[in-house]
């Protein structure tokens, strides 16, 4: 078995690329001193409506933005910006927060002269908190692209809560003849175990494309990666990936019937994957990002369903941190994640390393071992011998910093 | 709201009470030295057939030992003898692993004058180290209770692998007019995530029981008490709980047309309640107690996944370690469970003191709720008012030691 990283194909990836980087989209950020010191409040705004999709959190208790974004996409499934506070989640705040949620969206409308419905908006942060309402709106007065130097990092930073860094990604690809550009934004790093959604991501594109067909790849590209990372096995009421393309790169409109889709859905996922990946190596308190790959399951469901086991277990994530090639706990993991399997025929490897081979434990350099767990990119590799599926999840190491953090911040 | 605590009706607790306490039962352990310091081999014999009973791991990785005693159970449903080693799991070790399995089971036998089908064994420690052998086998010679001081505490420390004391109970009953006792020694502390059964839990009791109505007691309490246990969400591949019934308390045979049935299975499940809490308290690097109870639930299954999710939750253990009174991350997991709740109607408290009402934040003492979090035991109580449904779950908080411990020790 051997280590796989993700392969992004013909894409070409753009340095320094991020959500402005498609054209028609402009991004800023900037300070309302809701958090002490860092940016808090951001937008990213089209220049024309673009194409909208999003995806959300399977969280039963669902933030007011949530709700209010819904309504914006469902009117003619297009946006012209998304404004996003960090601080506060403005979740389970009863009627103020739906007051407050409709409020940032028409207030942001108003002063970037648009309707109401061509807002989106999100929050992140406390639960329970109010919104800090007499800064936030001095702050969206104040948001507008043209009054401020446009900086997609600047955005990047706005949203952030205990990230450690800001998480930015760009691809170009070519669709019949015209180049596409891919550019993403996201941030995580606690509550972190997306179910059909996952914290809070915001990706461009220049490509044309109808707002139900870019649903569609959305929907399918998030359970191959927002979907497949988890940090802490808790699943946020905050939760939303949110689409945005404006068409300006000129391709005849992409559809699932069209030649370039399957390079279009590759190009996405490669960026939610990349995203994925930088959310799950900034997990609170984390050194190091956990890839598990799991191939011969019944099904790449099954798989990724396997690989998700793995990488959330809190034993497997504390042995990481201890660099200890502790592999009984990643059988035990696999052995409870509900997918059926042969107790007989599993392989594991750690690294290129092989510590069980057809369920027998097999000798390896436990120096080696070590070695692989020390980089600060582990793969674990898992054989099930049993089918044709394969999957992957990301995750991290479970640190003294993550009970750091969490004893401390109030999310 | 108010906080509940274990209710043990009218049932007398019997301090120093262990699994020796009901007749018939002696226990004993001792040191074999694959520990460095510590007691590793125990054992439980009963003077007379036993009716047996046992609930296993659902993981589909088990250790060999498992399918050793289930095989001794099944052949006449009646037990003289378990014997316990820790240190290593005996857990997907191949074939060698049955074979150790097998050699420890008769060799005991051998040693206590039995037959192999009145002995059952059990594993604890590392997954994939093979059993030592050469210190288990004249720990065997050694260990019958004749050859050594009868203490259900050495066998109650025997059995220990990161636990920091030993987890024993016994209660006293009235069953038809005879005394009834019920005694239990369990270990911990870490990979403990129950389903169907849970780490290694021996109870003893003097009761008159066939196998088969011991089998059904013992499946109805383990869903209440044992399963609702979590220390880090990792179901282990050695979870078991064993009853044995020597049958001397002299009542009449208990089946559950007998009038004093309900009693019977209250006292056990009071039995076992108190070891879940005793197991939940000594999680690897707790500090505290964490008591979950859900009212208001569509079903008392619901009210107990529920309770679970919460009490699992990294984020909500973290915030007990910090004594910081996040009720977010309450809701936050009462949201993830996959039951179905009103999002308006939630009410929760932490300790006595209410922090969201109808799902609406309540002004509470911060310092209030702080101190009661600082305290050993915590409640938090949940009314979600959609249904009948009640449960409780028990667990701890997530603390740095936890992650001391895993990044060190090999399970």
């Amino acid at each position: 078995m051997a280590s796989s990283t993700a392969s992004c194909g013909q894409m070409h990836k753009i340095t320094d690329g991020s959500v402005h980087t498609p054209l028609g989209f402009k991004a800023t950020g900037l300070h309302t001193k809701v958090k002490r010191k860092r940016k808090d409040l951001g937008a990213i705004v089209c220049d024309v409506p673009a194409s909208a999709a999003a995806v959300y959190t399977l969280n039963q208790i669902q933030a007011a933005p949530l709700d209010v974004t819904r309504e914006s996409i469902a009117e003619e499934g297009t946006l012209r910006a998304v404004v996003v506070n960090s601080g506060q989640a403005n979740a389970v705040m009863g009627k103020v927060g739906v007051a407050d949620a409709y409020e940032m969206r028409d207030r942001t409308a108003q002063a970037f002269g648009l309707e109401p419905l061509d807002v989106a908006i999100a929050s992140t942060g406390t639960i329970g908190e109010r919104l800090q309402m007499e800064k936030i709106l001095p702050g969206i007065e104040a948001l507008h692209p043209e009054a401020n130097p446009a900086s997609a990092n600047a955005f990047a930073e706005s949203i952030l809560t205990t990230d450690t860094c800001t998480k930015e990604t760009c691809y170009a690809t070519e669709i019949n003849g015209k180049t596409v550009h891919i550019g993403a934004v996201a941030k995580g790093s606690g509550m972190i175990h997306p179910n059909m959604a996952t914290m809070l991501s915001f990706v461009t594109t220049d490509a044309a494309i109808a707002p139900e067909h870019l649903q569609q790849a959305l929907s399918e590209i998030t359970d191959r990666t927002y979907n497949r990372i988890t940090i802490d096995g808790d699943t946020s009421t905050n939760d939303m990936v949110l689409t945005l393309a404006s068409g300006k790169a000129g391709n005849e409109p992409l559809h699932p019937e069209h030649p370039d889709w399957q390079p279009f859905i590759q190009a996405l996922q490669c960026v939610a994957e990349e995203q994925s990946k930088q959310i799950a190596r900034d997990g609170e308190g984390a050194t190091k990002l956990v890839e598990v790959n799991v191939k011969g399951a019944p099904t790449d469901e099954d798989a990724g369903k396997i690989a998700k086991q793995i990488v959330g277990s809190d034993l497997l994530k504390t042995a990481v941190f201890g660099t200890d090639g502790n592999w009984g706990r990643i059988i035990c993991a696999i052995g409870y994640s509900g997918v059926t399997i042969n107790p007989e025929t599993i392989d594991i490897a750690i690294g290129p390393h092989l510590t069980l081979s057809q369920s027998e434990p097999v000798n390896f350099s436990e120096e080696a071992v070590t070695a692989h767990l020390k980089q600060d990119e582990v793969f674990i590799d898992v054989e099930l011998n049993i089918g044709d599926g394969s999957g992957k999840a990301w995750g991290c190491d479970l640190t003294y910093d993550y009970v750091r953090i969490n004893a401390g911040y109030r999310t």
